[in-house]
């Protein structure tokens, strides 16, 4: 079995990440620090201009001090507002796991204690139910949020431990799970249900894995199972409060079932369905479960939604979720460009499940797509300062339409500071800070490591030492010294991206055996330097032809990195270009101008079409052909220069 | 000024339309008054799935009976579900002044009856809230549709009486307007508004050229001048009753002004907004007066709007409504092929608004919308046999998609029988059953007549006799016989879409003046044998480089057919096939095979690209390309096969 290997055994040096971290911990943490703290300077936005709650302020603490008894007044923002909190303390438990940091940690240590005193004496902590709607506690598990709040509070409190060994934050976390063993369950007096959003059953691996505490792992799996077993079971949560005069409290979605992700047990699923973020953390959960029981039959689910996820429902920028009704996962092949959805949560939430399937079975495919996740779709949910950020990935946007179409009402070509429903700023601090962990994986047992991604840095673990260096992505040759007690092996990712991947040695090439998309190299290493080389041409990729949204055009990938044309770089307007993958394999790589660090520009021979008539249709207009220059960038980076239409999919000449 | 051609001075002979007035007689009336009587075969569809209210029947007669104090029982159906019936008895009306036919005369004479014995003693009549919702009226003329619903009556009893000559619905009509006017107008006293749905004013302006009672033009000019003069005037309605305790009944909309088309005034309009059928009625109104009252600032106001409308918001079909969303129009150039909305009736409304711009400014860019709009957009607004009806008309449809996003709930792809919201059915037929009043068109003054539309036909006015002898569109040859009193003018349209157009007669050319897309020609004709002879070759149309959604697309044309391709005869899926304009100009046309009369397929030379593999993303995947006829027919005769995928705009070599 693979293991993860603990954040403070990995020692991240590249210029890449560490400008993540760096700017994790300098900008991002004390920013949403103030955010939670109601700083006044931030403005707040809607996610969909269709929406009318408007949240002025986020108030997440201030909700914990109201519950605590130490502020007077009422419960502010959404009815999962706590969760901000704790997906802001796991950030900080992960940038103090990987640079301790003594005034950051007496600032968390006072939220854990606010946390602590806004528990009541059985457990129970939601500060929305407490301070709001004492009335409704447990009864509108179909939008309440309560366990997935405390499934947040679970990951946060096993990060913090592991971080800090500070036990504060472990404690509120055993006297949680005593609470929810003692309201769920099988027995006849229990609730025989799990909450409308998955998130608690993670919460609970992360606590047993940290502690094993059966009861934690006992209770992931009922909620796993107990899941989709009653199909009615929301339904008829929603008719009793009606029958007992209480307020519903639910949203107008597409179809309760498939949104809930409850529509069968999570063991009989086949694929990918409702709302992204909790499908996916509800497959990151099954996958993680099977880790510990080895549940075949919830292992076959898993392949099965992953390979729904994977091979036809997954944005080429790694988003996914193709509508805003419902946040929701549509029909295989389903990839509108400029109306879906592409939530940074949902990326955040398939990385989680890509790396769980993995840690079950170590196969490059699912490396492959944390990686197009990590590099694209989910560094596209913050801007490069940290501060400002996307709900919504969008893969085409043309500012006059954004504006005036109300189908395109959560799309924004401008990342905003902060949202009503706050779900992604925080997320993507816990997850980019957290990134090193994909880097190496540990398999004790067979006293092999895995190297996934290429970033100057090293590894100690089970007596291997592996050091990689590296100016990866700026440069296609990696360093690896690799120092072992005895015999072990390597495993090295061969990128899908990469041509001539080479390894060798003092000159010698190492011939190698390729196993699940991993060169596999056996040995006992004694500071032995290996020169691992690798080509990143420019390359032009087509999507299937299935993906209708995608016909006749063509997109621009360079090692991890997925291309854009922003407006600002171009003269004409971006649906004028059209480009072929000839021009695209002869494309120069430019770092001449390039305003956002090191990553290149590409710079690509293309065509514009320009037809010459005023009229809005015409039989024998003139259609005149241009060279142009199209110049991209990486994905990740776009909008970070000003408002500007962008485009990943261009036309194909 | 030109004035309208009385219907039985028109006679229609042609096989194209006749068809359709013949299947409007023999099919869409009775099935319709059936479905108004609440026919048990009959199954009602949502023209949205997202939407909630499910109405089972029409009841629409059954509403009128009640209020009538003949049938006991409640309102049932949409607040304005008595417009289905006025629109029907105006479609009667245009059936019996084509053809007269005394059973469905005492059909009709029994609804007028029905409507008369509904009408309360002050006149007013609106059976939503005379028997459900007394308290409301006149409160809620933001979604009421009081005087929309009354508009339509003004409209039926105006056709009502010009087909049959009696006066019963004139009376009803007269009744109403008296009614309007002592509770609508400037004083202090009446209500300083108009409806949220434009319609009133139109049906004031048919009464009024039928009556020439001048309160009728008089309530028009206030309806058209109060409109957006208190911007605020709907917003404090609804304030009013919420304050009162009355309910507000209001859709969630994007912008309740633009909504209601009621942002400005009529008169400092510049471009189309909101909801596309009111803009569009509205917009009809502006010109229909002008025609009255010659204000040259309301013709400004209508060429603003025209000229937005026709270069910047106008499908190639004829479509009007890029959004569901508040089924409106969105940004100029915005018009996505398979989200947008294009309701029959908007298309509809665009028709009724270019034919009152061209009664002011006789040009021809008004018959070729009227002429894009009718042979295309509207006619696919109905199946062939008539009793099938599309409220949505999209450029796109694929049916994986269709079925499992959301934001494509409002596309059908096969015809329902009928809808809760039921406006486009009725519309339709009393649109199609007047469409010869476009063939010919007078203008007494110069003692002209215009020949807009080519169809097997005659006409007799003003001492002018035209004969039409042909069987466009199935021939490119128009045999004209001419007669008149003493020298005129005759004004035959040179269409858009024709090539090499000539008049001849008795085998010499007759040269002629062209004005404003019409050949002029002035004699004194004495049974003069003409012939009009051009060429209708398969076009390739390419958008404005502006309509991003067409970028890299072509369409086809030919004559005054849109063509589309669908996947009934097509092996390939749609969005594989590339065409050029090379190929569409040697497209062959095809007579063999096909099952939908006269009107050709049309065959081009394609190539089909299919990427070769089975992976999402491909780097290297070789693209196979395949040479594969294209068979496309007539846009307005899609699904009449069955389910099937179909695409206007196909992808571009």
């Amino acid at each position: 079995m693979l293991h993860q290997i603990p954040l403070e055994k990995t020692k991240l040096t590249d210029e890449f990440w560490s400008f993540y971290i760096k700017t994790i911990k300098q900008n991002t943490i004390p920013y949403q620090y103030g955010v939670l703290n109601n700083s006044p300077h931030v403005t707040i936005e809607n996610e969909n201009k269709k929406d009318f709650f408007e949240n002025q302020k986020s108030n997440a603490l201030e909700n914990f001090r109201v519950a605590a008894g130490i502020s007077s007044g009422g419960h502010y923002g959404m009815i999962f507002q706590d969760s901000d909190v704790y997906k802001w303390l796991e950030a900080v438990a992960y940038s103090l796991h990987i640079n301790p940091d003594k005034e950051l940690q007496s600032v968390a240590d006072s939220v854990v204690q606010l946390i602590a005193a806004a528990q009541t004496g059985d457990g129970y902590i939601d500060t929305y139910f407490q301070v709001k709607e004492p009335r409704l506690k447990y009864r509108m598990l179909y939008s309440g949020h309560e366990l997935y709040c405390m499934g947040h509070l679970l990951e946060a409190a096993a990060a913090y431990y592991e971080a800090t060994a500070n036990t504060a934050a472990l404690q509120i976390a055993e006297k949680v799970i005593d609470h929810i063993d003692s309201v769920f369950g099988c027995d006849d007096d229990k609730i025989q249900g799990s909450d409308g959003h998955p998130e608690i059953e993670l919460g609970l691996l992360k606590i047993y894995e940290t502690t094993k505490n059966p009861k934690a792992l006992r209770l992931a799996e009922f909620f796993l199972d107990i899941r989709g077993k009653n199909t009615e079971f929301y339904a008829e949560e929603m008719a009793k409060n009606e029958k007992d005069g209480l307020p519903i409290k639910m949203i107008k979605v597409p179809d309760l079932k498939s949104y809930l992700v409850a529509h069968t047990q999570p063991k009989n699923m086949t694929e990918a369905v409702g709302h992204a973020v909790r499908m996916l953390y509800l497959a990151a959960a099954m996958a993680r479960i099977v880790h510990h029981n080895s549940d075949r039959e919830m292992l076959d689910a898993c392949r099965a939604i992953w390979d729904n996820v994977a091979n036809k429902k997954l944005y080429i920028t790694g988003g996914v979720g193709s509508t805003t009704d419902g946040e929701a996962f549509t029909g295989d092949y389903d990839l509108p460009n400029d109306i879906m959805y592409c939530e940074t949560c949902a990326s955040i939430a398939l990385a989680f499940f890509a790396y769980d399937m993995f840690m079950i079975e170590p196969k490059a495919e699912y490396m492959d797509v944390i990686e197009r996740a990590l590099y694209n779709g989910i560094l596209s949910g913050a801007s490069l300062d940290g501060i400002h950020f996307f709900y919504v990935n969008p893969l085409e946007v043309n500012g006059r339409i954004n504006d005036e179409n109300p189908d395109h009402g959560h799309v924004k070509r401008i990342r905003p500071q902060w949202y009503s429903c706050a779900c992604c700023p925080p997320n993507f601090a816990r997850a980019i800070g957290s990134v090193q962990r994909y880097i190496y994986t540990a398999d004790s047992e067979n006293k092999a490591v895995y190297i996934n991604l290429f970033a100057d840095s090293s590894v100690d673990c089970d007596g291997i030492k592996l050091v990689q260096h590296t100016s990866f992505p700026y440069s296609n040759r990696i360093k690896l010294v690799a120092d072992s007690a005895g015999e072990c092996t390597i495993k090295i990712r061969i990128p899908y991206w990469s041509r001539n991947f080479k390894i060798s040695a003092y000159g010698k090439s190492i011939p190698y055996k390729a196993e699940n998309g991993y060169a596999v190299l056996c040995g006992k290493w004694n500071n032995t330097v290996m020169d691992i080389t690798f080509e990143t041409p420019v390359m032009a990729v087509k999507a299937s032809s299935s993906v209708i949204a995608d016909a006749n055009r063509i997109a621009v990938q360079r090692g991890p990195f997925v291309y854009c044309a922003e407006q600002l770089d171009n003269p004409q307007p971006l649906s004028r270009y059209r480009i072929s993958a000839e021009d695209i394999n002869t494309a120069s790589v430019s770092l001449e101008n390039c305003v956002l660090g090191k990553i290149p520009f590409i710079d690509i021979k293309a065509k514009t079409e320009h037809i010459n008539s005023t009229d809005l249709y015409s039989f024998d207009a003139e259609a005149v052909y241009k060279n142009h220059n199209l110049r991209m960038l990486p994905y990740y980076a776009w909008a970070n220069r000003g408002d500007s239409d962008m485009m990943v999919w261009l036309h194909q000449k």
